[in-house]
């Protein structure tokens, strides 16, 4: 099960209490930001995000509502005296920035930056429990997608059928690995009998500032938590095209066209006091769609079959 | 008359509603903004600055809690349309990263930013209302204070004393100009006699980050207020010196030995929850001394002579 917390829903402008785009994905045993607009470290503490359990941050673009709150927050990793090692990818111009504000600022941070350039779409992070692609999607300056995958989980032992079964405890190792054993009886006893499903894998995928295209249904195809962009409402379908944004009804026709479970849209123009208009418009075309809520948590989980 | 409004009085660590330095001064016609950390843009719109009166923003020096929330507010000038150019004075190395950044986001601003780089004690600005000068600090890095001084204002001409001394009209001007003039009975009358006084010129002195430093005193001598840090109480002294700070005591000293008429302490380390200890500490040398509060608006006024 992933959970996803909205720390920033608005566009480039602020709008009374809407921020720019921050999320936080959370796993069991860790947390991922995406994105970092200014003031996201003032959402962290708001919502009560455990900063220090986040070691791998993803920038999708280089325009200043996705990364100016990211120098200060790892200024403050610094003065918080973090240790851990600490992962960043985006465009590759970001680190010429930070290496800069660093410089002048006469400063190390204390902990180890890993800087992860974002070049061409493919795997960029490979972990226990999941794994994270980038892919491109069609804005302004080159912009980033990241799509965030589980792993499938291993069968949990069913330890009152390993009694029935009159299997050895000895054997519990290669049950857990997925094997087939033998009983005391000498009869060979398939996994499946003995094991339980594990929680099933979900999927996130995060689409960034866009442009309406196609072309990035493939990297999102069956997800089950699409974030997609929708700076306009769609009579503005003109604007959002020359700014490389998307509407509402396009989001959704995205959403539909990729087989995903459930739509989340995000980055509303300031211009927009009432965000409800959005949902109503996406849900013509794309029915389960919700706009982001600021300090909302989404739990991303599906039944066991 | 000058008024001072707190931003934010914290360093660089956020605590609670603490915020990063950033302070506006107001004459009658328009706002300085003196250093921008993160969530400055946040902090006007909670206090309802009128962020488009702001011509010359100052920053001390690129430590990131005094300017990471500079990138944000010049974009969000960009988008509201500003016409107005927008003179900005700092460290020379301030305007590579502006560059920087607004290269990697392929755009400009669209309207004009006059950079004035800070290399030496020297007045930076001359407004028909008040002069800017810089003077450095003493901080681990380069560092500037600044010093805001009204112009005295023209007499203002009291008719009904023009009247008593039977004086033309037509000579008006030339009472606004300061000089003695004839009446219609060919008598003169001495200027300051048909004129009073008009409101006392006052001063700020705004002394960023720095180590207890008696050179600034001339730069600060006689100030009407005076804005000096105070990251820590005296009894972490050696942590201040060593980390390019003052404490409550060393404030309250230099505002002793400048003669200034009042003294506002802050960025407050966020160690400490409560500020009354540096007022009281910082008032046993120095008795006119606030700690600044965050939306608080301090007037810098004179009584008339």
């Amino acid at each position: 099960m992933l959970a996803l917390t909205i720390l920033g829903n608005n566009s480039a402008l602020s709008f009374k209490n809407r921020h720019q785009t921050a999320q936080i994905l959370t796993t069991n045993d860790q947390l991922f930001l995406i994105d970092c607009g200014e003031s996201t470290q003032i959402q962290m503490q708001r919502y009560q995000i455990k900063k220090n359990r986040i070691n791998h941050i993803f920038i999708s673009h280089l325009h200043g509502d996705h990364y100016f709150g990211l120098p200060g927050l790892l200024n403050s990793y610094g003065l918080t005296n973090r240790i851990e090692p600490l992962h960043l990818y985006g465009p590759p111009q970001l680190i010429e920035i930070i290496e800069l504000m660093q410089k002048v600022s006469d400063s190390t941070f204390g902990y180890e930056l890993i800087f992860h350039p974002l070049r061409k779409a493919e795997a960029i992070l490979d972990l226990p429990a999941l794994t994270v692609s980038c892919f491109p999607v069609s804005h302004r300056i080159p912009c980033w997608g990241f799509s965030f995958q589980e792993k499938r989980k291993p069968r949990k032992i069913d330890i009152e059928k390993v009694d029935y079964y009159r299997i050895s405890k000895n054997s519990l190792t290669a049950i857990k690995n997925g094997e087939d054993v033998l009983n005391e009886l000498g009869e060979l006893i398939l996994n499946e009998k003995i094991t339980t499903e594990g929680m099933p894998p979900t999927s996130y995928a995060y689409c960034a500032d866009t442009l309406y295209d196609e072309s990035i249904i493939p990297f999102i195809e069956g997800v089950d938590l699409l974030y997609h962009e929708t700076t306009y409402l769609d009579e503005e379908r003109e604007k959002a095209a020359q700014r490389f944004h998307s509407t509402g009804i396009q989001a959704a026709t995205i959403a539909t066209k990729a087989n995903a479970k459930k739509l989340l849209i995000g980055h509303f123009s300031s211009k927009y006091e009432n965000l409800d208009l959005f949902e109503i418009e996406a849900k013509t075309i794309f029915k389960n769609t919700s706009v982001t809520v600021e300090g909302t948590t989404y739990l991303i989980d599906k039944p066991l079959r």
